[in-house]
């Protein structure tokens, strides 16, 4: 879920400076009218240490009128608060119609520090989530925004900013730990912030996730979504209807926001031809034990190919199957669905085929059809598909915590790759079957696509699922690439304990 | 809540033979219409061990088209669902569009099974909850129609039926547990599943509430109740959309179901006169060591007095004021709320006056009024009244898990005393004040609000915060009876550990 925040976003100098005024007077303006409004706004600033969520309060102090506006620090409660129940400082700290209250952590900074600290498992973390789910549904339905932000940093760049704070006198950072254990919290850190999102993020309430690396980006961005929140907010006044539950945090609403992970899929890499079959030949016979350890741990493995037209699953796929005992895997090709699917809900087709323990199904193509093809050819309404992501990710956290494997490719090619494969294809014979009409007008909705794709694997790259994205250019790079990453996971998850609840807080093997 | 499955509702059996002939015509017609429809229909049977789920699904089985309607029990688990992850088995019970499937249990049964026998804590079966109301939000977008029916007996009944199926050979009650230990699995029971009903009661798939001890009444209201259920879900099939959350249950669609809570206050009650000076005087002196016991324990005491106009409020809570030292108590009458309390949630006036620990707060009228004047009069939208029980409950629990006490009074008379009250108002000069041109506005919708009264009785009566209907006719038996009260719960209450968890299954002190 994080890869969106770290894609290198900048804002230079003096594109700052221009945008500044502007976003400045639109503000004041914004909250002008907010004063005569019926609205609430609460704005929660939270995110990793060292992002400069201090300076991010200080910003909205200095661009907007602070009369209209309240900042809260929730630090050691007072006598007053410990003596009542824990929501009563939170009630204290709304903003009254027509104000904002800017809030550090919030109710979020408890269960956040308790899940990081192990004090409670994931049931009881969830548990907690799905209250602030409630509270913060229930200021809605009464007219308030909420606006969340999460701002994180690499960890690279949270280590280096770290470093440079303990050498203040006062900080409380003075005993940053070694490296390897600071990786290590900073994986765990990672992992909590992630479930605590995904649960909290509402579509009522949605979060922004902001890369707090540059500086003027970050304040640019925050201003921005802000602006946008509230004036969408004050103009959706009247007939004002809570969505459904999307459970995926939002990107910001600002131009700068618009590189995408896909972007970054460097297709420039290849593959010496000669190192190709000696690697493949080692990754086939490794997957090949793999899987047949799998098999007696009675871990099953589910592999979820997708990627753009002519990208290469096929071939990744066969040179993956030919690692496998055949009785050990069955491939499911995902087609049109059958009469009977269609009676269903749309994922009743897949489950049908999840593996018995210990065995492996490929989708060649998946569930993710909803939010891609589905959803680009408007086989889905948008409220279909924009629930989609949520109920994606909880099929595939049921997997996982059965002690399920989930392994998911997105093969990318360039367009021009593309274009020279279609050709290719329509002049080689025994590969005509493999090209139609259709794949050309798809190739026509390249954009559409790209920006679906861009959604899924923010939306849907879990802690538990993530997604591997493939340069596909050079063939055998990808397919190498494919099996190698199959291998690291498989090794790394049969080493590992199942872990994840299936049943209150139970695991499966209780 | 389980107070509305226990006022013993009757059909007499040439009813139950008048109505059965029409109602299976309806049924039979109504799944004609639904096989042609794209909604497929989920039944949940399920209740306390002994009320007749299983005479229930049969008497359906008899009275519809069972080729548009299969049955699935959930017994143990199979080698093929074993090897799967869990809800693998839920998925192949459920129903194609157009047909409808009937589930023993389906995915309560195990978080009921699991908390009864104390496998897990209340944050995690919270938790579970959680993602059965995320699945089945999950099926209603899809069109689905999720009908819940939970079957109720009280403690006798129960009793009495399982020592009768005892007798059989081939039953697994031969080991009844003797009455103090059945008494006690009993009431656990009723709690666990009061929390379970509470939680996955959404608007979108509510739970029906059935008092299962006449079975002709029993099995008319669950038909009667599938139709209507079966026919809306037809109707609104265009533009359908997912109301609000409401976590209350459903009363039943019947007419025999109208029999309310309030119609069992048995207002004969009378007290000797000559008794009650000297036992006020004895409940005084208790309450007031009570308290002083409870500032000690740092426990706080939230009362609310409601009633029926002239019910006799202000007396009790003279009476018991009189108890308690002035620095340990205060009262709050809450009337038209001010200027700033207008503008935050209709909550908030009231999480103002929460008590510091050891301290009591009265409120004399309170947060019910949204679901009492506020809806009848129509200052709340019935969305927002409807939202409110669950806030309510939500906000209420959240001080029980703080170590908070709630004890709750509704003061109920007979209308003609309240005639005589208001008369006797207008004559006495010192009692003018106590009457308006509002209070006579007020009686003559009562029809009205006696309706508001019981439904906030049955979804806010809960296992934590439960309501005291206190018979108000005879003054003095009313005063003695809220004394009483709260003597007893507070006597209970200062002797049991706190219960509940506030933050990811940590108890406050923890």
């Amino acid at each position: 879920m994080f890869e969106a925040a770290k894609v290198g976003r900048k804002v230079s100098k003096s594109e700052f400076k221009a945008a500044e005024g502007e976003l400045r007077t639109q503000l004041l303006e914004v909250q002008r009218k907010l004063r005569h409004s019926d609205i609430p706004v609460v704005v929660i600033v939270s995110g990793v240490e060292g992002a400069g969520k201090g300076s991010v309060v200080n910003r909205l102090n200095e661009w907007m009128d602070t009369r209209g506006m309240q900042t809260f620090a929730f630090w050691d409660e007072t006598d007053e608060e410990r003596e009542r129940p824990r929501y009563w400082r939170f009630w204290r700290s709304l903003a009254a119609r027509g104000e904002i209250s800017v809030l550090f952590g919030g109710w979020y900074l408890a269960p956040i520090e308790h899940r990081f600290r192990n004090r409670c498992n994931d049931a009881e973390l969830d548990a907690e989530l799905n209250r602030i789910v409630d509270f913060e549904r229930m200021l809605t339905e009464d007219g308030a925004l909420v606006v969340k932000f999460w701002f994180h940093l690499t960890e690279k760049e949270q280590r280096s900013r770290l470093k440079a704070l303990s050498k203040d006198e006062r900080s409380r950072w003075k005993m940053l730990p070694s490296k390897s254990k600071f990786s290590k919290e900073y994986q765990h850190f990672e992992r909590v912030a992630e479930r605590v999102i995904r649960n909290t993020d509402t579509g009522i309430s949605p979060w922004y996730l902001i890369e707090a690396t540059n500086k003027r980006y970050r304040d640019l961005t925050v201003g921005r979504t802000l602006l946008t929140a509230i004036k969408a907010r004050l103009e959706s006044n009247e007939g004002f209807c809570v969505p459904p539950t999307s459970h995926a945090p939002t990107l910001p609403e600002a131009s700068t926001a618009r590189v995408t992970v896909l972007d970054h899929v460097d297709l420039s890499m290849t593959l010496d031809p000669a190192e190709y079959k000696p690697r493949l030949k080692a990754l086939q016979q490794e997957i090949n034990e793999l899987t047949w350890d799998a098999y007696k741990k009675k871990r099953s493995c589910v592999m979820v190919f997708e990627g753009v037209d002519a990208g290469g699953k096929g071939g990744a796929i066969r040179r993956l199957t030919n690692a496998i005992d055949a009785r050990l895997y069955r491939t499911i090709p995902v087609a049109a669905p059958t009469d009977e699917e269609k009676a269903h809900h749309y994922l009743w087709r897949f489950w049908r085929h999840i593996p018995r323990a210990g065995r492996t199904t490929i989708y060649d193509r998946s569930w993710y059809g909803r939010v891609l093809v589905e959803r680009v050819e408007g086989f889905a309404t948008p409220p279909e598909w924009q629930r989609a992501y949520a109920e994606i990710n909880q099929f595939e956290e049921q997997l996982i915590e059965a002690g399920d494997i989930v392994i998911k490719f997105w093969l990318h090619i360039s367009q021009d790759e593309q274009l020279r494969r279609f050709k290719e294809r329509e002049q080689v014979p025994y590969k005509q079957h493999k090209i139609t009409d259709e794949d050309w007008r798809n190739r026509e909705k390249w954009p559409a696509y790209k920006e679906a794709v861009n959604e899924m694997i923010v939306r849907t790259s879990t802690e538990f699922a993530p997604w591997t994205l493939v340069p596909g250019n050079d063939k055998k790079y990808a397919r190498i690439k494919v099996l190698e990453t199959v291998c690291e996971r498989l090794r790394e998850e049969l080493a590992r304990p199942v872990t994840g609840y299936t049943l209150c807080g139970i695991r499966k093997d209780e």
